[in-house]
């Protein structure tokens, strides 16, 4: 009972009590100054970097997007192969839907009436031939265009290649027509429309603005002066603001990036909160290493014809896809975030009383006390944690 | 000899020796009750948020995943212009399959049979005219449908506008049917096959749980209270969880997020980590803002007919995007991160001891001591650092 | 006039004076070096974790990335429905293009010539029927292929099923041909263009490195000893990496990730910088829970015969989805998170000395005084911050 009553008292003491360092103030011009310099250096870093520049008291959220695209224009085009011929969106767009992306034929190379049958592979070194027997049937080269039947004929009056069993006739592999087919594609707009939510504030916004009405979205384009928040795009102002040549990059493609940056501070008015638009070529096109260049793809139109023959329109398609991004941060007043800043500051505050100040042999007996511990008993160690 | 013995004395004697803060000890009720508060906050923080609510002695990874879809349903219509049809998977997914999304088309504009060739454009302030004079060959309006060929025609008994060389006959620009087409999608079903996997702890789970067998898989419907686990979700009770109206959502289109969050605590039975589905409209639909409402697109079909004379059929597609996206953390017990997590706890109670105490009279000086310095010769000042 | 005085002097020697704590040095041979291995080991950390491992030195920023991919490879089928027939490019990735993904088809149920009418329906428990008045017109099952007319028809000699207004005949739900219709596309290629870019660094670089020409890339193939920057792949060589069969993957389909790894320390030479590629299998295979294995997805060919009937060809295609993925980080020395790891080490030493001591007897009275609160008047007090 009485131990009871002396560890009580010993809990209370400990309870009541609390501990602080012994403090020594040294009067001192020189260090005193400093002392004071980097603590100023300290609360303007706060302040200054952390609070207005980072915005260090708000909670943040990052954006969660939706992009819908529709591109509009006809381009006209002439050629020996295809006569006159107009295209539209659904001639030009394909897939016709992606999910944050779209890709516009720019050029092309068409093969027409091709049909499963054998016709000769195009002359390489692996398909010349001289007879029957530099080819053997069955033989499927990974670059060809078709399966070996194992005879020599005749590719032209001047070259004989082997023999495939393939969509014939295969395509010329030749260069894109220069300058490309659809050349006017440079004039065709695309409205670009992008709703945005930062789910922790409920707030949502789209970057068509709520002060645009339906006849000025019917004639605007984007204009980075006159026009920064028209959602429609002339394709070819997208490629000249990445510092690109439409007609250059429409022959071979290419991938366009097109990043639209939601950085909102919702302590702010919300009409403040409007999207930033930038575009960047995101492909190569390092003229000193220009391997592989551009963007194309192959795709076919299937008919069927009398006889229920199915032959098929093979279309080689050079184009430009836009790649639609979307960042951005939204920043709110925050208790949390507020207190951990101010208190991380302080920590440094606190630091630097204890990292930076001055010895002298004249306050050295002041600040340090020496105990030599060699003399000691050392069972009665203990490791004790400064609270 | 003599000097390299001094410092290697010297250097004896700093590594066996240590500096520690002289402290004061005050006994106090008030100050050192208000200390033991703080202290007991701070820990209160550090085991509560940090370890129970943040999980902060878990080492942490990010989902890894792989979505696959596949929409069920059947729908009839019946109308002047097509007849009695049946739409299935292959006429309304298109593009028949993306990465993380699927698009269900619910309504839609036909222009069947357009052939290449000239017929008067749609009535517009650009397009209406009362003579040749009125039009200009070769000129191609980016919202127009083809290039003008300088002829002005009746377009009806009433109006006369401008010849174009198009896909003709043109689209007529009207409002979409309403109710919608293919308002029957509201029943069609979609599986989401949802496979997921943490690297960072080797551990990969799917949507389709362990214990769901296939005469299960082919009768379940997701519903939040009975068949939570079900990856089987009718579309009109994904749009009705997100608080919208199908059939309206039809007319014009739209596109919405179906969440799916991984958030899987390693430390407990597998079978606790399961997927957390959420649907939300993504697209705006603000009716005071009503500009450039809905999804759309174009695409066709192309035919070829007797001659060789391509025609296709347009459509104009309304439809409902869905977007899958996946969302999710793990964690595990890890030594690093807890370690972390208690030695920033420790740094905060210790702070405690340096911010909080109470200044009075009667220990003023027995805490502080003063040493002045200006009389000090300042040649011999240095700096230190508090190790 | 004199109590401004006595506020300046006061401000002054405020300004000049500095708080440090007052020390006692210990001499400890156990607790010193205790004290000087802990400073170690910390010391340890900063420098060889954070510096080295974690090159605490250097701003980072992550990748922005664009990939262009373009499958190459021919394959020659023989069946009975559709005889002899080679597949393209063009016939089996569906579809043609998109943004970071590709799908090529392995395996193939094909359903020709399908026109809207009238047909049985698949034999199940909903639809089998023994006379009209099992079958309600107009009913749709959601797992159906049409809508019902309340007609009882012939199926099969045995089977009698409820008739469906629906693309007749309706596809016959069975098992996908084992092995699979396109079983060479194993040997396929896929050229995988991906250039990256670091914007905070303006640099940028691509997976065709600049020393490759387009001799190599014509005839090279990935192998991670021989030809490990080489950007062709196998597609067997990617599915065999990753563990998996090639051959049991077409016949369901799955889902492949390829990963593309840049961490590129730009402190280094820029030849250092190069990708890194792995290959993982995404969606689930488990044998013991095999419910709805593969990917698979239903898209249709249209034409038009003669007198204007529109017929289709429906293709349930089974095949891998090549999903790629681009990761990384960059590096570069900048002064801010130098400084700020460093702070964050030498913090670190600073709790050491605040941590860790040894409290004996002998000097517990030279580092601890005693002050009693108790008899103090409680109307002084204030609280201070630790400057």
């Amino acid at each position: 009972m009485a131990r009871l009553g002396g560890c009580w008292a010993f809990l209370c003491r400990c309870f009541f009590q609390y501990e602080t360092p012994k403090i020594l103030l040294i009067r001192s011009k020189k260090v005193g100054a400093l002392n004071r310099l980097v603590q100023a250096l300290i609360l303007a870093y706060v302040i200054g970097y952390v609070c207005v520049l980072k915005k260090g008291y708000q909670d943040t959220d990052s954006v969660l997007s939706s992009v819908t695209t529709k591109v509009k224009g006809v381009a006209l085009t002439n050629s020996s192969q295809l006569g006159l011929r107009v295209w539209d969106v659904a001639d030009y767009v394909i897939p016709p839907q992606e999910e944050s992306s779209f890709f516009v034929m720019t050029n092309l190379i068409v093969t027409m009436n091709q049909t499963q049958t054998r016709c000769p592979e195009l002359p390489s070194s692996s398909t010349n031939c001289s007879s029957d027997k530099d080819c053997s049937a069955g033989f499927v080269d990974v670059r060809g265009n078709g399966v070996q039947t194992g005879k020599c004929v005749n590719f032209s009056d001047s070259a004989r290649t082997c023999e495939v069993f393939a969509w014939c006739p295969v395509e010329t592999d030749s260069e894109p027509p220069n300058p490309a087919v659809l050349a006017n594609a440079e004039n065709f707009t695309v409205l670009i429309k992008n709703s945005i939510q930062y789910p922790k504030f409920s707030f949502g916004r789209r970057n068509i603005l709520p002060d645009v009405n339906t006849s000025y979205l019917r004639n605007c384009i984007f204009d980075r002066k006159r026009d920064p928040h028209c959602p429609i795009f002339r394709l070819g102002d997208i490629v000249s603001e990445a510092n690109e040549d439409f007609q250059s990059m429409a022959v071979h493609g290419g991938v366009m990036g097109i990043h639209i940056r939601w950085d909102c501070d919702l302590d702010m008015p919300e009409s403040w909160c409007v999207p930033k638009y930038t575009f960047r070529r995101l492909d190569n096109k390092d003229p000193d290493n220009n391997v592989a260049p551009g963007y194309n793809f192959r795709f076919a139109k299937y008919y069927k014809v009398a006889d229920n023959v199915e032959t098929r329109t093979l279309i080689k398609g050079f184009g430009i896809r836009f790649d639609v991004m979307v960042f951005g941060k939204a920043g709110k007043f925050s208790v949390v975030p507020t207190l951990l800043n101010i208190g991380a500051g302080l920590a440094l505050l606190g630091l630097v009383g204890a990292i930076a100040w001055h010895r002298s042999n004249l306050y050295k007996e002041q600040k340090y006390s020496y105990v030599d511990d060699y003399a000691l008993v050392s069972t009665s160690h203990q490791f004790h944690l400064f609270l």
